[in-house]
This record gives structure tokens, sequence and C-alpha cells, in this order.
């Protein structure tokens, strides 16, 4: 079996130069400081990195300039899934030789009436038999519209391979179920700041949490209490991290995050287009919000 | 401000004879063993109550039976809610003239593009004016395709005679943020004991499950391991809780629920139609399901 | 088999009073005038006649008033579906009794994840089989949350006393299918006059439509063009109808369907709690949308 | 302005050899057959067309080996949308160079909380200026979870590279909007075989088909007889055409489309994974759909 993925990581936003280039020079200044935080790791190319908006190209670039700037200091995982089965185990493997930890596959989802249990395994079985690395399923229905059952992550779960899931939605009753059902060796991991504490509680492994771009001392704190049994500290956080949280995720999204990056001294830009940047009004609220639960410079 | 619910609850089922007609000494049969249970109370009308299929007159009459048959042991909620306001108010005066400590007001769905934030406030608030006894907002969106957000939650929590929210969905992030955006004297309720101890964690002040129909010294449990600080427990009986809990609410339902009541020694029977009974062989499922979480006879 | 109903029908609104009780001479009054107008017939208690929002007994005064005013001039139908099979089969016989021609029987929605397609045939087939009157389904997605499949419909058009489905949705697939598998002797009816003349062109029998209402001259003609072979003249005053009929239906609601009645002369007034009267600002876009389309007063 | 394209559309498949790889002369076999068919067109690297199981290389040598085949003697239509805005107008330059003569532009859909009007008027607009050739807007809800609302299309349709769109929902009222809505020079195509014939009554120009591919010549027949005013035929070649389309599209999807081109002597063969061949069972059914509507060899 693969190690499974502990801890507290970060997907990581990509950056962007005026002309909607990317910037890796902005990219590895954000990196070199996730280096040196109280993160676990970083996953390059999740989808607050605009996985969605980048050619293969740029992908490759990417990763080569985030392990580069991370420099063995933290766990990477990478996400390397497209809608089809043969070019996620080609993108998986060419990002595996530079130097990845873990590639995050997310679900297929264009044909989303023809993907049932049956197709959903052969996809994901196939993948980790090529993979050289462990892979994790990747779950976003915000974004996707696929949802998997707990009943088919359990199946996946046995596979030597495949060491995870980042499940986004927060609904607690299926993490509970995903972690009831699945395999010892198999992380489950809360897919957002929202819920890691409760995700916690249920036996989840850590988490992957957008929120740890702009604050991830109080993000890997939450884990930090949980482990040592103080319940009410992680609590107490875990509230504090709510409003922050929604800000750079449901609320105002990827050009959210991309203002509160600019707040606390890291780069974050305009997004890619169609991704809109927030207008004035916005962004202020997403200041204010930063402000009111004590989320300020990082360095 | 009211007194708020805290406890576990269980949202009993309603009984029937071969007529489709209630059975009144079968539900009071259910109610005197739930009275000496471990439960903190019950909620008649809920929807495992098959509210939605019964008349004004045989609420009441159920209401009148339940009441009776506690004989003050336990606290008593009743879902007295309707579409309109005006037949909502009505029947919750009603209902409490008989006796119930709690109104559970369901939120209204059948126009629900026209149900915005202002109409939702306006309907609970003249609701809880008129109320003689405190209500508590009901949201079940599976069944009403109608949720409301926290803001509205926070907003109603404000009102003196508005004591808490009950709601099914378990979205872990919601939860939290009912809980950190409402009045302190305002109670969050788990709406099903899959994610009860979740919900606890969060700061719920207890839960309306299902299970609890079937087992409620298992559901009564967690919280008391939860209270004691027995993390550990509390989540391990949320974890045998699991596929229990999901066989008599989302993955066999009301009919579900029935075959498990007569499988425990309460009175369960026949759903009322449209509703249909369980065929043989998903009643046996739900056995088994019972057998593996050692939930058996209650007495 | 029963005659099945072919032509244009209002919905026709419910009138309330200042205290949000019936105002039946307001009712009546409406009537009248339906009486003498170009539709076909009416349908009382339908969604726009706010049937959720009544209880049994003002729904059977309604019947009678609208019964009384019509005088026998047109066909009435009436809305007389209950959550549960039992609830519709009692209301159904007293409203036969009160002498309408069709029940509207809505599709059972509560427990939607419940009513698999065999519930739903036991429904139907059950109502059907104890109702005096001939019975028409009602799928009304956008506030039930329920489809039926064209299967279905196909499997109960066969039965005698089952004699059409009105159907809002307005896919055109869907009704095509309808037509295409369903008993000779079996009224598809368009359920807005959104797609009047394309549901027409494919089949159906006519239209329930809340543009009716306000322009029941506009929505006979487009039946009357089709029926002549004037496509062309069909086509454009389909395209008149699109604006004012979203303005009463998908984009206003009842409460913009209250202010057009007032508009052209009939009876609106308020919908009841918790349904809210609309602002001045949509007020006034509802009458500029009805002048654009040249409504105006009808008497 | 540009031409705005007219007539009936298929949306092509894409064939693969037994290693998942592109095989180029079965689809040149295709496209030669479909050069002397009834068709006005075809579109290459549609829905249908496995558009989003390429890759950029493979969607150009695609194009190429179409534009060949097909040797000027039909319309051709190219999918060159992707997520970004940049990564469109790119594939789109490359497209036209080839030869194609309109580009169809897919709605981005992965980030679709933040899609909203104006970075869809964003969108489209920086592609249509951008693009050498005209585009066209793709709605395809029931793969990508996004719709555009008539007025959204309706200021897209004043640019005056933007000729045209495709909606595959088949929602009737939304087609009569968009026509009534829309610029003059605006082309609103079915995009669907289940509702050409109500389209065309409301105004349409044409459809993209994916019955198209295996019966070419009842769905240019259906076009042909409403054009002469033939009503009633057009209408009942329609109703002939909804099994065999549902059996294609909604029912088996891409399998099912591959079975069919198979059974009518063109080249089918799997599709690419994760997307599933039919089994058996199913695919007899499809055999059975296509008898039972007379359709057989094209050639």
């Amino acid at each position: 079996m693969s190690p499974i993925p502990r801890g507290v990581f970060a997907p990581v936003a990509t950056t962007f130069d005026d002309q909607d280039e990317l910037d890796l020079a902005f990219f590895k200044s954000n990196l070199s400081f996730y280096a040196t935080s109280q993160l676990d790791g970083v996953v390059l190319l999740g989808s607050n990195g605009e996985f969605a908006l980048l050619d293969r190209t740029e992908k490759l670039r990417l990763i080569e300039a985030g392990v580069e700037a991370l420099g063995g200091r933290k766990i990477v995982m990478a996400g390397t899934g497209v809608e089809s089965t043969k070019g996620t185990i080609d993108l998986t493997k060419e990002a595996a030789a530079l130097g990845i930890d873990y590639a995050l596959i997310v679900t297929p989802h264009y044909y989303k009436p023809a993907y049932d249990a049956k197709a959903v395994l052969a996809h994901y079985q196939a993948v980790a038999d090529a993979s050289p690395i462990p892979i994790l399923i990747y779950i976003m229905t915000a974004y996707t519209g696929v949802d998997l059952p707990s009943a088919v992550i359990a199946e996946l779960s046995c596979h030597p391979n495949i060491a995870g899931v980042k499940d986004s939605a927060g609904n607690a009753p299926k993490v509970g179920e995903m972690i009831a059902q699945s395999h010892d060796d198999f992380a489950v991991l809360a897919g957002s700041a929202s819920f890691l504490y409760p995700a916690l509680c249920l036996g989840a492994k850590g988490g992957i949490v957008a929120l740890g771009n702009v604050a991830p001392g109080l993000c890997a704190e939450i884990k930090n209490c949980f482990e040592r049994g103080d319940h009410s500290a992680a609590r107490e956080l875990q509230m504090r991290a709510l409003a922050p949280n929604a800000a750079v995720t449901s609320r105002y999204g990827i050009p959210g995050l991309k203002v509160a990056l600019d707040y606390v001294g890291l780069k974050g830009g305009r997004p890619r287009p169609p991704l809109q940047p927030l207008g004035d009004d916005d962004a202020n609220k997403v200041r204010t919000i930063l402000d009111g639960a004590a989320i300020g410079p990082v360095q």
C-alpha cells in the first residue's frame, strides 16, 4: 500500500500576468512562502489553481516551477485529471516524472449521464494501475455536477495505488460513510476548511483547504488542537474560519481568493477569463471579512 | 426568550390500520414505550410521522393521543406547518391548546420560486408572533426542495418565540454557520442521526433523529458520550449508527422505518398510500442492517 | 372511455379580501366574465388558484361558487389532488358532487424519493377507479419537484377514467413522446401559453394556460389560427404571448397574475401569505409588458 | 453580418481503433457518405464527437481529415470551445485556418457558479471579436450544467460575428423566446431531432441533430416537409424520429450512437473511455428501436 497523506494542504492559486499568461515568478514566490509555513503540503493544479483554464504545457511548467520552489520541503500533490482515461494517464505520468508525490484525479464529468459506477471504477482503476505514484480521488460536485457514492469510494479504497479522496461537499453523513466503509490505508480528506474540524472528529486524515492559501496557520492550528484533544479550541478556530473560508470559496470564488492573497502579502492578481476579477465593493467585503477573522499579512 | 430544546428527540411514526385509518391504540403503545426510554422527547407529525398524508382532524387526534400517552414524561413537539401562514397559525394554536411544548414549522414549499427571504421571514415571524408556544424552524430539503440560508436563520433566531431549527441536510459548514451566526438562545438541532456527533462537536444542542424510533438508546448514548468528553466512544457509536440510520431514512424511507419498528417489537405496519410498503427483499435488508448494528428488541 | 377535454382553459385566480379570507363575490365576478369569453373552460383550484394555500372547506366553497357563476356555460375542472390517495379520493368525490366536469390531480410530491413508478401508478389508478368523473394528471415540476416519465403517462392513459395530462414544463420532446405513446382517447394539454402553439403542432388537444386569465382572446385565437391551418398567424400570436405569459407565471408568479388581473379590469388583489404582493416597480413592469403585447381591458 | 447557417446538420461521431486512438480512415469513410447525403452540413467535435475526450492535436487532425473528406460539398462546423477564453480563441483560429465555416463554442462550465451574465458576455464577445469565422453559441445543459437565459442570447445575437445558437434542451418556451428576442440575422438551431419540427414551427432555422448520423434522410425530410407547408407529414416524421433519437442520445448516449452507426453500415466502434460500450442487451434494444422506426442501412 502507498503511504497515505495526512495533514493540511493548500490548493494553491495560479498566478497570471497582465496578458493572462502564467506568471511563474509570482507563483514561485508564493510557493517559497508555503514551503516555510505550517502547511503539510500543497496541491498544484487544483480547482483553485484554475487547472481547467490551463493547457497541457502550462500545467507541466507550473508543476516544474512548484516542485522547484518547494525544494522537497513539503508534500506536493498535483491535479492531473482530464476527461479521458488516456489523457489522464499520460498527464499523470509526466507529472510524476517531475517529482510530485500524489496525483489528484478529478471525477470525469462532461458525459455525466453515462458515468455510472462501472465507468467510474474502470477509469480510476486504469489510472491507478498506470500511475507511478499514488493517486487521490477528487470529488468537486459544485463544479462538476458529479458525486461518487461512498460504496464506489469504498471499492476504490482497496486499490493499493489509490491513497485517498478529497470530497469538497461537506456532507457530514457522507464523510462518515466514506471513513466507515473504506480500507484502513485510505485517507479521507476534507475538501474545505469549512468542515475541517468535524471531518477530523469523524476520522478524516486532514484536509485540502483553499483557506490555507491565505491563513495556513489558522488551518493547521485546527488540526493541531484536534490532535492534542483540545476540542474546545479546535471548535473555536473552526468557527473563526467559516466566514473567511466562504469569502475565498463559495461566496466569491477564485476572484475572492486572489483579492485575499494580495491582501495578506502574497501574489494574487487577476483570474484568467472567463473568470472575472471582483469589483471594488466585493473586494472590500473580502478584506473586511479577513479583518474580522484576524487574518492579516502572512510575512 | 423561550427555553430552548436540548437533547435527543424521535420524530415518531404514525400508525395505520388495514383500511389506512389512524390506529391510535398502536400509536399510544409506541409512545408509552418512548415515555420510558432514554429519549429527551418526541416529535409528533414530523415527516417520518407522515404528516403530509394526514388531514387536519387526524393531526389533532394524533396530538391528543400522543400527549396523553406521554403523560408529561417527555418534551413534546409537533409539526403544525401547512403551506399558508394563516393555516399554520390556526393549527399551531389548536395544537398548543392540546399541550405540546414546541411547534415544528416546516418551510412553505409549494410556490418555491416565490419564497424569497422576505416571504420566509414574514411567514415565520407571523407564526411566531401568534403562537402561544415557542416554534422551531424545520428545513427538510430532500422533501421540500427548499433550503434556508444561514443568514435567514440568524435573523429569525432573534425572535423571542423562535427557539431553534432542525436541519436535515447534514451539511457541516451550514450547521457551523447557523451556530456561529445565530442568537445564543437558539438551538440548532441535527435532523438525522447520521450527523448527530459532528453536529454536537460544532455546538448543536441535540437532534431530532428518525433512528431514535427504533434505537433510542444508541442515539441518546452518542450525546451522552459527547457530553462527558468521550469523543472516541461517541465517534464509534456514530459510525455504528450510519447504516441503520440510512436504512430507515434515505435508503428505504418511511416504509423501511416501519419494517424496523416491527422488528424491534414496536408497532410499525404499513405506510399510508401513495407510500408503498417495502417488498420482502428490501425488508430483509433492513432487518439484516439492524442486526449488523446490534439493534434488536427494545423491550 | 370518457370524453376528453379539448380547447383552451384558464386556471383561474382565487380572490382574497383584506383579511386574507376568500372573497367569493370577486371570484364569481371574474367567473361570470370567463363564462362569456372565448375560453372553452376553466380550472378551479389550480396552482394559479393558490390551491395549496386553501383548506378543505375553502376549496369546496370555491368550487360551489365557481360552478354557480359559470352556470353550465363552460367546462369546469378543479384541482382536487392532495398528498394522500385517500384524501384525494375523498375530495374528488365531494367536488364531483358539486358539478365539476373533470378533476385535476397533481402528482403527490412531498415524499418524492419514495414515489417511484409503482407508487404513482397505484395512486392514479386508485383515484381514477374511485372518481365519479374523469380525472386529468397534473405535472407541475417547477413547484413539486416531481416529473412523470412519458412511459408512466402512457400506461395511465389506458385507464378509461383518466382523460388526459397537463404538463407545465414545456419540454417539446416530452410533449411529443406523451402524444406518441398514449392512448388515442387521451388529451395532452399544454400547461402554459408559452408553448401552446408548438404543443398543438405536435398533437396536443389544447392547453390550460394562466395567461387565459387576462388575455383569453389571445390564447383562444392561437388555437383558432392553428385549427384553420394558419400557422403563420398562430406563430405570430404565440410570439406575442411569450412576454406577458412569463410576466404572469415564471417571472412574477401569482403576484404578477393578480396585478395583471386588476390591470385588465378583473379582480386580482393580494395573494395569500406567504405569497407576497409585488412591489411597485415590479407591478409597473407587469403593466408595461401587458401594454407591449396589446393586452388591455377585457370588458 | 455573417451568413447564418440554415438546414439540418449532423454532429458526427469520432471513430477510434482498438487502442483508443483516432481512426481517421473510418472517420473519413463516414464523412464521405455524409458528403453525398441530404444533410446540409456536419459538426465536427460536437459532444457526440467526443470532443471532451480528445486532446488539442487530435482535434486539429480530425478537423483536417473531415474538411478533406467533405471536399467542400457541405457546410462544416467544428466545436472549438475550451474552458478558457484564451484557449478557445487559439483553437478557433487554428481550426478556421483548416477551412471550417463556423466554430461552435460550448458554454464554459467548470467554474459555473462564477459564470454570471457579465462573464459569459465577455467570453463570447472576445471569441467572436478574435475569430476569423462566424461562431455559434452552444448550450448543452445536460452535460455542462449551464444554461444561458434568452436575454443573454439576445444580446449576443447583435454581435456581427455571432451567427446563431444551438440549444439542446428542447424547452419550447425558451426556443420561442430566443427567436423572439434575437437579431434577425441570427439562427436558432434545434439541438436534437426530438424537437426539430416544433422548433421549425417557432422559427428555428434548422437543427444540429445526432440522429442525422444514422438517419440523415429522415431528419432532412422533417425540414423539407415543413418548408413546403406539409405539417401533417412533418409531424408524422417527427413522431417517428422520437424513439430512435432517444436511443442515440438521452437513453443510450454516445455508446448507443455507435451501435446505431454500425447497424446502418457506417463506422461506429467503441467510444473512448471512460465512456463504456453498450452491453449486448442494450445494443439489441438500440437495433430493435431503429428497426421499429424503419431506419436501416444508409448505403
